[in-house]
């Protein structure tokens, strides 16, 4: 593992998705977006085979550990405990937390994907690393998304999660500031990153947001 | 886990498949079948969510585990560790051998499938425990299969075994005899079990024939 649980800059959250990557290269889109200043990198890939996947996490996991960027994998724990990832995420249909937990051991990180104070509330009691809160806007990466919860729905689940909180759904630079301004940690991204042209510039311009929106709230607190 | 590895009867070695089950009940399909003379249970579903596979999972490997037979689980190391299976059959598209057994330690079982003598060699060398030959023959249960080797070519490939061996791919209660002459420890089954309306008369029916088959080899040695 490339970090300490302590020490994650969870601001900007890039997950990797075939669909939005095309025909270029995974590994070469990666690592512009970690030039650019991704802070985490999830790898999420859902129709590979087990050893095709394990092959791109391998790969995956050492450009992370380069950027010194943890390197987290979506749903699938042998995957993980495969390439050494730094820990998974999970949804509500994947492994149950307390298994994965007992697979992962203390160190590695457990994110979960919430979408109400009851989910909250489990993934917390169950020990979560960090929350993932979903959706904040409609987004076309996960058709199957939930009803958004808007800025408001952000804030007010905010109030109940004590562990790190990032924010995913339809999240770009034309809303970063109202979400940050929600409170969470940082921000997801998907389409937003990968899906550009120049994911290392996108990166970039997302970061240079984040920094205003945060020096901003530092020299004007409310 | 409830076997040890030496003490395996690979005889009648049956497979899951939801698309054989239909509406059915997985749970008491399964049962019959145990009752009708399983001596193996490999779990496979592809489609399910993670959750689904390890709910399935627990379910199965607590009756498996009730009638005294081993439990593997296909290709997901995650569910197999997460429910205590017995082992896992890998693939050639599955996790590397030398991962796996890295994941699973020395004591779980892992088979492999293999169809040619480069991947027999290979999986032995990497401390496979069993190895399942494939295809005999044509099957409709996994339509992307290779060329079946027939049971001259299974004759050919099993003289360059030395660990426990099935065959798998088209068996059933007419070709039985043949394919247990070639010297298989024992045959793999799909439709032949699960799929038929009476999975525990199927089973018995095989393991009957077996029985005769072996006797009479032992009775009159060629």
């Amino acid at each position: 593992m490339s970090c300490s649980k302590r020490l994650v800059d969870w601001s900007l959250y890039v997950i990797t998705d075939a669909g939005v990557i095309g025909a270029r290269s995974l590994l070469e889109v990666v690592e512009a977006a970690l030039r650019g200043g991704t802070t985490v990198l999830q790898y999420r890939e859902k129709k590979k085979t087990t050893r095709g996947m394990v092959e791109e996490a391998v790969a995956l996991s050492a450009l992370c550990r380069r950027y010194g960027v943890p390197f987290l994998v979506n749903d699938r724990i042998d995957v993980a405990l495969a390439v050494e990832a730094d820990g998974v995420h999970l949804g509500q249909d994947d492994m149950p937390l307390e298994t994965a937990r007992r697979l992962l051991g203390p160190h590695r990180l457990i994110g979960i994907t919430v979408h109400n104070r009851e989910e909250i509330e489990e993934a917390q009691r169950g020990g979560a690393d960090y929350l993932s809160l979903a959706p904040v806007f409609a987004t076309a990466t996960k058709p199957d998304h939930q009803t958004p919860m808007g800025v408001d729905g952000l804030k007010k689940l905010l109030a109940e999660v004590t562990c790190p909180a990032v924010a995913i759904g339809g999240i770009n630079a034309d809303n970063l500031a109202q979400v940050l301004g929600a409170g969470v940690d940082g921000v997801c991204v998907v389409s937003a990153v990968l899906g550009r042209d120049d994911p290392e510039n996108a990166a970039r311009t997302l970061r240079r947001l984040m920094d205003e929106v945060r020096r901003h709230r530092i020299e004007k607190p409310q």
